[in-house]
């Protein structure tokens, strides 16, 4: 089961890291910066991309493609998405797809099949917006059950303005937030692995602590995937409390702190954003402690 | 100003009528059909969209194109995605990109510049998903600014399972879907045209007109695309009051009910599909009576 093999690269890695390929063109070192139409410019972040996959496959389990960066080259920026979610599946990385996909029941399908099928991406986990209810989530959760894949439902995302619809309460006390945790953990039930978490996590931003960690003892049985680590201003002390005992029940993404490491450190791009990781995982170790899964 | 130039083909064409091409490689008639693999696949999706739009170009405003259907081909899909948007604003209709987009600000920017910049998907709007409140649409409004584009807000979908979270109280005694209707009217503020409507539209769906009632009267400003007429249970006596005086304030989506209305009509499917949208028009007319921008 996909998030029981997760769980134990975490373990193996003792890194509870994805780095996020949110490869913007203008993060590349300025020499890989010449070319200028969007075929050219999709063939240099890929080779930009995988670098950074070799430079880290040993010492982190997960990337996280953000695919918004490469829709934005059109077909050519896909074809880069497609080739990346490929390299860093045979270097060994999971590949969590962070598309925010959401429709209906027929074309939720559609979507399902283009990340988790046969004939277009080929992603490990997809995050997704449950904003349409079950018979949106549904058809994704359907394809997860049978091609061993997993859901991550924005639940409390790390943006400033998050709060607008989310942090709102409910008539029954809840927040709105707190209400789609709940329909993760409902649409989750029945999916659970040998370490007691399902197939459907939730997005959960390590700028909000004081939520998170009420998220964290809510939902006992949704693995986290927990942006918002570095550059939008969470650190190891705000996101302790989204894990459970023994470093469990998340991972945390760093996008352009790693890939935009060699800015601040020197060197190549793909040896600092190693530095970069290694150096994010004494960070959170410093606050977990040995990872374990029990 | 888009959503005014939208109105005037409207009451051109006596039509507020898109067509949905959500074009799934099953609705092709069966000798379309031969394809195998997804180049071919989409090579020959890419074939039918050209002859529906050739069939209805001259009595319909606009086009949805549902990007799930695409995504599921892979990056061929997505060249295909393409062409039938270049194809269909080169025939005179307006392009209603349907991918439900979201995320923060740096990445919702690059969505933006995906379906509404210069290397991505030629589209004149897009529908987005509000769950990450104002800095998730704020990059997609502004560069509506910028490009003379527009958007339409997933507020209250269509599907049976939208009021697990949408119909939802507030404890101010608003829905959910009401409170993400007001962020949608303030989105818009100061970006209307002049027959009174913004760049910031809404998603209201058919399938629920008590609803749909409440919201054209709440939200006088904003634009509704109105989703599931036809195989999802919608008809126009139900539809008549998500529109204003005159018609005005909205366009309705038909997608399988045109695509496939070969499979009911006989004749060519491009054919069938132009009388199912003259069909579709008589219909709305009938209980919306003649069309007119006050």
């Amino acid at each position: 089961m996909i998030v029981d093999a997760l769980i134990e690269k975490i373990v193996q890695t003792q890194n509870p890291v994805c780095v996020g390929l949110d490869t913007a063109f203008s993060y590349l070192p300025e020499e890989m910066q010449r070319a200028c139409g969007a075929e050219e410019r999709a063939a240099a972040v890929l080779e930009f991309n995988k670098k950074i996959v070799d430079g880290v496959c040993d010492i982190v389990p997960a990337v996280k493609v953000q695919i918004a960066y490469y829709e934005a080259l059109g077909e050519f920026g896909l074809s880069c998405f497609s080739k990346t979610c490929r390299y860093a599946k045979e270097r060994g990385l999971f590949v969590i797809a962070d598309a925010k996909r959401n429709d209906i029941g027929a074309t939720a399908a559609q979507y399902a099949e283009a990340f988790f099928g046969e004939g277009g991406f080929p992603c490990d986990m997809l995050t997704v917006n449950g904003y349409l209810g079950t018979d949106g989530v549904a058809p994704f959760a359907e394809l997860c059950r049978q091609r061993d894949k997993a859901l991550f439902v924005l639940v409390k995302t790390s943006n400033p303005s998050s709060g607008e619809l989310q942090d709102l309460h409910l008539q029954d006390g809840r927040t709105v937030y707190e209400c789609m945790g709940d329909m993760v953990e409902e649409w989750g039930r029945g999916a659970c692995g040998k370490y007691g978490y399902s197939r459907v996590g939730a997005v959960v931003g390590a700028t909000y602590p004081e939520e998170a960690k009420a998220l964290r003892a809510r939902l006992p049985h949704t693995f986290f995937l927990i942006p918002g680590y570095g550059a939008q201003g969470g650190n190891a002390e705000m996101l302790k409390h989204s894990f459970a005992k023994g470093g469990m029940g998340g991972i945390v993404n760093n996008s352009r702190g790693i890939l935009c490491a060699y800015r601040k450190r020197g060197g190549t791009f793909y040896g600092a954003a190693r530095e970069a990781a290694l150096e994010m995982r004494a960070d959170l170790r410093s606050v977990l402690g040995e990872i374990c899964a029990n």
